[in-house]
């Protein structure tokens, strides 16, 4: 049997959240939320199951979810977009992820990713026969050198993938990355595979350029969001993907047959629930408030923040308490202070190791302060 | 852009159902029941949402769910497989397959499907690059010839896809269908797909020869289960895949990139309702009343049932009643009759049509009663 991931491990959330169960560790490691979604939507749910609604979806999803959907792209950024054709619901953002690769990348096809990456990425590209082309983005500020791109760009260049509010670092694109990402887009005729699976979570006034705002660079692109990132409910694995017809109906070929339609019941309740544009309009302020107040708790720790102006992660760069390696840290952060983080090399193929690890804010206020309250022993 | 699956157009079982819907027919097309699920599950879901189990299950499944389900093969099949190791949980039947053809297949390697197939195996196999070898089930009692089988391995075959209870025909794969597959892939050192979502969908007093049963057969299988197809609840997407550590580990390399983890909340509800035997015991009985009521109800109209013993779809002959190609004919039933069905050509690539028709009877009696009523006055 020949491995088509030889070099893959264990998923480094699976690890450290093991880890930090194993030693009754807080964790803010793994990117979920330790405080529950809404009693509301709960309850929207529970109703669609008691009404019936638990046989087989259609294919691209739930009409009035995608309808809601539709309402509110057009809401927030301006951009009309089919319900029926454009926007086709996932089993989460990871398998709306894979699933635009899968559709696009074959054999040979070179796919450009930035580091420090989503860890899915690479592996998806190399399933598929795909070939990864590594760029960095520049440490500290993570920012992306378009020079470079294009340095890279080959015949054999099918792909870019970007992601904004970006995981691991909480940066934001800007106007002028998305026009540099458009023209180069356009010049090379590539496809673009958005994640925007934090985009309601965006703090400081800044605002979330998503590539739906662009229809030169929509016209290229899959756009994946997530639901579970933006309403607490990770292990409901609901997201969906966003995309011009023409690649939307080759997208579903692949759905179709990779898993055919997504939970029912679930569907019911985020479609009534999505109708409120309080559910999602005040996530920036709320989780902004966390970002806060776990700088303000962390300030007398000998940990520096790197600047994370969204998605609900903040990095640390720890080089005043240690010069361990980051996993090294990480490993023993939880085992002896009980803290759970993730160490930011893990996001690097190569393991390129600056001293950082990666803190999930997305808890509730007392877990930061007794998080906190350890780390400032360090 | 090249797509990867040119010739694949929509699924037959979303055209027959939105054809179903468009006319009001009654729906015996796509295989999902038309009565509800237990109440007791749907508590027991909405128990686990409401305690605020609604972040990320563990990659493999809840431990729980998968010490269950180890429990239920060692009491139904005598067979011990590790909930650790060999169990995971997986968005559903359809992605458990898909997942096994992604983990093996690479491109050029040649995977044996015999025909009439589940609509996903093929598009599954092209997509990863590989090479579909189709074998036709001989008509009409669709057993497997073993000795066409072993002329069509040449040195690329890498994996054969059995399906028992088989889906569109309702056959039971016997004792020495298992015997010369074991014998075949132990010779040629294949690996083996093992669809058996209708595991307890099996009919007159027949013995389902799960492969779980064979254990140097499981040693090279990937054995796929849907909690679907059996506890009413096709919606939720919910099924596993057992397969030994060795292999195992590599799907969930696939795994733990494509979906990640699997709907907590459910996965909660289905470890505590499975732990009942009689939710499943007493399901073989229950379809195979279903089946029984069918076929007396149409043992005056103009169609000629071949065997079903299990799964819940029965095919019919029409060629009494029409010389029309089996889409034609299903197309016209669910215009002018008002009754949707499957045509059986949409399962060969070729198209083969034997002027055969499928029905699902997983339907309410007086669904049965009212279709019937309906196809006798053809
Ligand atoms: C799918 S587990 C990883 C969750 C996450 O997005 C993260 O921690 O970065
Ligand atoms: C995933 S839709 C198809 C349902 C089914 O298994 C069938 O009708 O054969």
């Amino acid at each position: 049997f020949s491995s088509k991931l030889p070099d893959v491990g264990t998923t480094i959330f699976s690890v450290m959240s093991a880890l930090a169960a194993q030693h009754q560790a807080i964790n803010l490691s793994q990117g979920f939320p330790d405080f529950d979604t809404s009693e509301e939507l709960k309850d929207l749910v529970n109703v669609a199951m008691q009404k019936g609604f638990n046989q087989y979806a259609p294919m691209p999803g739930l009409a009035a979810l995608r309808e809601t959907i539709a309402a509110k792209v057009q809401s927030l950024y301006g951009t009309t977009v089919d319900a029926d054709t454009e926007i086709t619901i996932t089993p989460g953002g990871t398998y709306a992820i894979f699933t635009a690769i899968a559709t696009c990348i074959g054999m040979g096809d070179e796919v450009i990713i930035f580091e420090p990456a989503y860890d899915s990425y690479i592996p998806n590209v190399l399933v598929n026969g795909g070939v990864p082309v590594l760029i960095p983005l520049a440490y500290p500020d993570y920012h992306i050198d378009w020079a470079l791109v294009k340095s890279k760009i080959t015949t054999r260049t099918k792909m870019i993938i970007i992601n904004s509010p970006h995981n691991p670092t909480g940066t934001i694109l800007k106007v002028r990355d998305l026009q540099q990402l458009e023209h180069i887009a356009e010049l090379h005729n590539l496809l673009v595979l958005s994640d925007e699976v934090y985009e309601h979570l965006v703090f400081d006034g800044v605002r979330h350029e998503s590539v739906l705002r662009y229809p030169n660079l929509l016209k290229r692109s899959f756009v994946v969001f997530s639901f579970g990132k933006v309403f607490h409910i990770t292990g409901w694995k609901m997201g969906y993907c966003i995309a011009p017809a023409h690649l939307m109906a080759e997208y579903r070929k692949v759905h179709q047959y990779l898993c055919f339609s997504v939970n029912t019941p679930m569907q019911h309740g985020l479609a009534a629930f999505l109708q409120n544009p309080a559910h999602y309009e005040a996530l920036g302020r709320f989780f902004q408030q966390k970002r806060d107040l776990f700088l303000s708790l962390m300030q007398d720790a000998r940990f520096t923040p790197l600047p994370s102006q969204g998605s609900y992660f903040q990095l640390m760069k720890y080089d005043q308490i240690s010069d361990e390696g980051d996993k090294d840290f990480a490993v023993r952060v939880t085992q002896e202070i009980g803290v759970a983080t993730i160490p930011v090399s893990a996001f690097y193929q190569d393991g390129k190791d600056d001293h950082v690890i990666r803190f999930c804010f997305a808890k509730k206020d007392n877990t930061l302060e007794r998080a906190a309250e350890r780390l400032r022993k360090l």
